[in-house]
């Protein structure tokens, strides 16, 4: 129950404040407390500078947020997007069986909503929890200075993110899965079976996803000039991109890829330039680099679902007692075609 | 609103009774009864052998269930199974993001629930819909007989199924794809490119989809002798069978499929075998089959959703203007690449 104390990086020494806030945004009190309590009512542009400055400051507005301890029964509402086709959707898909399996053991139902976008996503949100149909939020795609989490905690509802906020203000409870630790297995499994030229295929620099699948195989990659290749995330462009490599004689011992996507690019590149026993590991273990009978690394959704499910029931809370948003990073394995 | 017309095959003239689902079931009024509100409390040997006679006589307690038309909101439960890994259950999330998507245009909610079978299904709608936490449901494997349909058609519950009941009682509202229709046109499109011999790569006979999907190449492919192949649902067991149709010369210009996972393989064997021009078409049209650029049937769930939604909310009747429920075959298309 103790105020939030200030982070690394805030720009106010005590606890931040509903003023400091307003100040900090050029902004009258009622707008910041509009910004909270009714989003939808302020103009964007208005928004997101408030919840920038509040995600700078550190400012909570409430303590952590009830658990759902003491409830008998509750409904969480998780948010769906249209289809977007691909290989790497099934990730997502996968985590919501789990979190409707493991709900069902404990009383609970799990509720899809859809939202074009984060304005439409809190109207949304506030009709099902104003109007009881759910009592607790999964939130998928969180990023720094977020209105969602920031509105939840203002709300005290319960909610725990599927994904790090990749910014200071992660206060809240999230899960997500150590994409460093999983490429960084790949890298070290091909260092010992294929060779030293151990190169990475990956996305365009910036996201907070990809930054860090890179990191754990520029972590262990012991040459400094191992190659690396940027693709956008389709099959198509990654194929592309491997055959240039390939035609250039680039030194290729194996290749570790950001998604099964460009893994399955990068083999097809291979078994057309006669190189189809190239080692190479995709990420997300989905039935495509299966069917292919490709290496992948596995997110392992179901125990993310588990540790949601946990968060938001109190049972896994900070060792020392407090009521401390939890952040849970799960371990991803390697599983070798 | 007329009671419903004894069908072909059924025992009795006149429209049944609960007294003839008795007497043909051999227990008393109160099991049928039973059987029909409170399923979970007769033994399930019981249960079947009533609900069987109440498909078997046409047997139909109330009149069809409301419509959703009158309602401002609703939310619709539908079970959805621990996901099972393969690649064709792509198709199930795909029609369950299209449901959350259409529904909440119309101000309708999806709440997912798990059950390992149809009893624990039926206790867990029972809470769900007596709790007003759903007023609607969307049923997917149905079956002939089935305890769910006779359940909530009593109760009067709107609902609607995704994939026929494949057998008689099929009076209650369903949705699914004509699978015939789609291999029909993929066997077309192989006979005028490929060759005259257009194999069929399937499950094992008894399956109301394989069946069907089956009954569409055999009704065109000109060749009584044309090859049937038949393998389980695997990609190593399908690139076993191929393999060993193409080492036995086998005359084969082309192969149409009942599933992707089946045309994976198939493909697998035909590369191994020298013959990766093989025309394969597969059948879900998943993102392994598209990764690998097999040709594929699309089953449009999106479609089905659409329809799906357009029976329980009364927008899709029957053009005579009764209350009957309505059947809805979506035609699946031919993706080729």
């Amino acid at each position: 129950m103790s105020p939030h104390a200030p982070r690394k990086g805030a720009h106010v020494a005590r606890s931040p404040r509903l003023e400091d806030v307003a100040l900090a945004a050029g902004v009258s009190r009622q707008t910041v407390s509009n910004v909270i309590n009714s989003p939808d009512v302020v103009r964007a542009a208005t928004r997101e500078r408030v919840s920038r400055a509040i995600a700078d400051l550190g400012y909570r507005p409430h303590a952590a947020a009830r658990s759902l301890r003491t409830r008998r029964s509750s409904t969480i509402a998780i948010h769906l997007d249209p289809y977007a086709g691909g290989i790497s959707g099934v990730v997502l898909d996968r985590f919501i069986h789990a979190l409707t399996d493991l709900a069902g053991e404990r009383a609970m139902r799990v509720l899809l909503y859809t939202a074009r976008d984060h304005d439409e996503e809190l109207v949304r949100l506030r009709e099902l929890l104003d109007g009881g149909e759910a009592d607790a939020v999964v939130l998928t795609g969180t990023s720094h200075g977020d209105p969602r989490t920031l509105w939840l905690a203002d709300r005290q509802t319960p909610f725990v993110a599927f994904g790090r906020p990749w910014g200071e203000d992660d206060r809240h409870a999230w899960v997500d899965v150590d994409g460093a630790a999983g490429t960084r297995k790949a890298t070290q499994w091909a260092l010992a079976h294929a060779g030293p030229d151990v190169a990475f295929l990956g996305w365009p620099s910036g996201s907070g996803t990809g930054d860090d699948r890179e990191a754990g195989w520029r972590a262990t990659a012991p040459n400094a000039h191992a190659l690396r290749l940027v693709s956008e995330e389709s099959v198509r462009s990654a194929r592309a991109v491997v055959a240039d490599a390939l035609d250039a004689g680039a030194p290729l011992d194996a290749l570790v890829c950001a998604s099964d996507s460009l893994a399955v690019g990068a083999h097809l590149a291979a078994v057309a330039a006669g190189r189809a026993d190239l080692p190479i590991v995709g990420f997300d273990n989905t039935p495509a680099a299966e069917a292919i009978g490709l290496s992948s690394i596995e997110q392992r959704p179901e125990q993310v679902a588990s540790a949601a499910l946990d968060l938001l029931l109190g049972t896994r809370g900070a060792a020392d007692g407090s009521d401390a948003p939890s952040h849970v990073l799960v371990e991803p394995e390697l599983v070798l075609r």
